[in-house]
């Protein structure tokens, strides 16, 4: 069977654990071979990256075949605007940068990834 | 002229009425004959299924043919974490339970149902 | 290259900013001649076409080609609560309206836009 494409939006803090939860839920469904899943994480979710225990969460996902990326765009406005400064290379490895994140979802969808906002 | 096919995903229970108006107004613009209609409900949406106002109002629908399936494990989550616990086979009949939510949401985009988060 | 087709889909008034800015963000990434944005308003988001800093944003997209529509059947809503009454002759020109916002949405999914709810 062919995988099924996943694009998980998370753009506030507070929906990661419905993130994390909707993706434990698919493996747990389909296996861990059934999907491919990108998180794109723009606006404010991207503190959750320095957050230890969601970071150990995502890294385990991680380890599952999970792509989690992080708009810089989000990054840089967090530390404009004082709320919190984060240095991309400071990122855990298993978390990549994309430029701008909106692109991202919208280039997905358009290669068949499947969009949900949890 | 080809039916419209849409899913939509509630997950927040304070989403029902945004939900349920979104689809009264589908109807009422292409017609109950114009829309193929999936309503996916997940999280601590799926406390509604035991509101009696609420039920009212998707059964109405749900005899004009929408669709309305309810996640297992969200029912089992609500239950183990003492929120609410909601027996499946007390539901209603017309509310069908599937055992992943984000599974569902997934399939029917690439089934060719549009995606609408209220 | 092909534009990337995609509908912001706002219902919420407090995520202007969210979409505001990710239409900047991508315009600044693919270029104006790079995306097709259509913003689709519905609920209580409409509320945002009176206020006068919101129509400003608003405007200098739609001079980049970003078309805004509002939903007739969300403006009749909160004129009928009692939370606002917009007159649809004297919102700004730029501004499109259309019967049912949620039609739209559905529409514009199936013509090739990508989905994005901020």
């Amino acid at each position: 069977m062919e995988k099924l494409k996943v694009l998980f939006h998370v753009n506030e803090n507070e929906k990661w654990n419905a993130a994390l939860g909707n993706i434990t839920n698919l493996f747990k469904d389909v296996g861990d071979e059934g999907a491919d899943v990108v998180v794109l994480a723009n606006g404010p979710s991207v503190a959750a990256f320095i957050d230890a225990d969601k970071v150990d969460q995502m890294k385990a996902l991680a380890e599952r075949s999970v792509k989690f990326l992080a708009c810089r765009n989000s990054l840089k406005k967090m530390c404009a605007e004082g709320t919190v400064c984060i240095d991309e290379n400071s990122l855990p490895r298993f978390i990549d940068i994309v430029p701008a994140g909106i692109t991202e979802i919208i280039k997905r969808q358009h290669d068949g990834y499947a969009y949900v906002k949890p």
